[in-house]
């Protein structure tokens, strides 16, 4: 176990609030731009979010990372997916070598992609390119008791606290939160039921793509892990250590220190959005931080974004995770920095801004 | 007046369904990537439909334009705009002075931008980057009577369809649909009342921002356009000729070409979706060329797309036009695209593809 990261509770102590006077100066610019106030809808709330974490006026997202942190699951012993556990590693393999989904759509984006094994159940070649921090050989099984020691947790949010102050010192703007891990829409959908206090039928999806027999086993899983480890929601910790994965603790971690430094976190599928969850009951200014990729198709996502008061921007019924909805958004926010920079105000562009006046700004 | 593209029906006899071997191939691809089938949603179908367009297995978007149509509407008289008429002459010239929303996402895009001045209310200045081809200064005011002749309206058709040859010149794999004209969104909200057989009140939105009595006005004004000129449904080119703009005449006539031309066609908010939809009624083949770039704030852009069968990709709460829901959507097919293309299939990545198997492909 290598653990390098800050304590989580001085990195959540070093979260700020967003810069009010930055956003008072980017809504102003929105106001003089040559469109009709507000037309462009939650690009201009994006600019000012931006805004705020940037304080600055008119920000910009120079340096962005992908941040895919990878682990497997004791639950995955009780059928709970599609595939069978040794495709973890595997896909970790194909990360590195550049086929997955999520390295297409780094390129798309520019964003550095970094892969972290924070608890893969098998022994990875090194790489150059692989973060290698790994807790265990995967978690305990959920539903049969806690899945992590809350030490085991903690190591894991420390590992995700580490990894971006490596990716600091190379410039961060934007971290989008991905996730590899058979088995982990078992834990994630455990998280949510425990966090929201939500029946597990209602937060239980398909995950890579079960049958109806599949999903009912599922639901029972989950409803045994609860049963069995009784989590109390007062104590997100706990909750995270007792059902989570080791990835979902690594992404808190993730989320708590990019929010520190001041970069803007994009939550993607389901694990993304339960750790970004628990790092907002740890830590609720990391809150502001915070924007929502897409719609999944896994019902606890949309739960634990209503949860956070997120609203996706996109709806393409992803169900894939890695940080692909995440990515895609991030092209939407650049796009809303883009228009905030470029654009001609009134005044430049000598367009009317209200009805009779022949210049406005 | 001027007049060289061809008669739409010609055009519109020229669009052929897509091919079906290229989407075959496109589907098959799909599931050997290595991600769990059906996990991109949505990204694998557009990837497919453009497989269809374009007639190949891998697809790609190498030339792409964003077609704005500029153009003023007599309707504009009663009040239903929060601006004033001139401010459609203004926009064109901050469109080619690069300052408009529209421009900031052409360069975020990588699109040409094409302006054109089909009816705007004033004499524009000669420019380089301007296509002149206006039908009148204007429309007639549709709360009176006809806003264009039949014949007006073919004209308006024709140059649509004439920009989109010239620009097919130059390659064009994409055309997003782009509107210009005070006014524009009570011609719209008239189209989509008439040609989906809805009330007026649930159709017309606030445009540009109007407050509650300029909306209680704009309503009544579509309810005197639809008493005094009765349109038939039955009678798409009548409805658009009775009740439309130069500009969404001349989207139609970009639509149809486009397809003809086996181009994909991003519709983007209220303008964009009326001018699809008759062109669909004029010739259903065109359909499948469409894509929906986002749902707009207008309900009667909704109530269109509905109609047409097509679901928006982003949600954004936008309601500018000038194609910008269209270009931010052109990035997520992009990223469909690339993810199609670039992604390893299972076999390449020694990915296991079901359970207890090692490998798939």
């Amino acid at each position: 176990m290598r653990n390098k990261g800050e304590d989580w509770r001085a990195v959540a102590a070093a979260v700020e609030s967003l810069d009010g006077e930055a956003m008072a100066a980017a809504r102003a610019r929105q106001a003089r731009l040559t469109k009709p106030a507000g037309s462009l809808g939650r690009l201009e709330d994006l600019a000012v979010q931006v805004a705020g974490v940037q304080c600055r006026a008119v920000p910009r997202l120079a340096h962005r990372a992908i941040v895919v942190l990878a682990a497997d699951h004791g639950v995955a012993a009780e059928g709970v997916s599609a595939y069978p556990q040794a495709v973890t590693a595997q896909m970790v393999a194909n990360f590195l070598a550049g086929g997955a989904a999520i390295n297409a759509l780094a390129r798309q984006v520019d964003a550095r992609l970094v892969v972290v094994d924070v608890g893969v159940a098998a022994e990875l070649p090194a790489a150059d390119a692989l973060w290698s921090a790994p807790i265990a050989r995967g978690t305990a099984n959920l539903a049969r008791g806690p899945a992590m020691t809350r030490a085991q947790a903690e190591a894991a949010i420390a590992v995700g606290i580490e990894v971006v102050e490596h990716e600091a010192a190379r410039g961060l703007d934007a971290v989008v939160l991905g996730d590899m891990g058979i088995g982990n829409t078992t834990a994630g959908a455990a998280l949510v039921a425990a966090l929201c206090e939500r029946p597990p039928r209602e937060v239980v999806g398909r995950g890579t793509g079960i049958d109806d027999a599949g999903w009912a086993r599922k639901v029972e899983v989950v409803e045994r892990g609860l049963a069995c480890n009784r989590p109390d929601p007062a104590d997100p910790l706990g909750v995270l250590a007792a059902l989570g994965g080791f990835e979902h603790a690594g992404l808190v971690g993730v989320a708590l220190a990019a929010a520190a430094r001041r970069a803007l976190v994009v939550v993607d599928g389901l694990a993304a959005a339960v750790a970004a969850l628990v790092a907002a009951r740890l830590c609720p200014a990391v809150r502001e931080y915070f924007v929502a990729g897409h719609a999944s198709v896994e019902p606890g996502q949309r739960t634990a974004l209503a949860a956070l008061g997120l609203a996706p921007m996109l709806d393409l019924g992803l169900r894939l995770g890695e940080g692909t909805g995440g990515a895609l958004a991030l092209q939407v926010v650049d796009a809303a920095l883009r228009l905030h920079a470029e654009m001609a105000t009134f005044a430049q562009a000598g367009v009317a801004e209200r009805p009779g006046s022949e210049r406005g700004d």
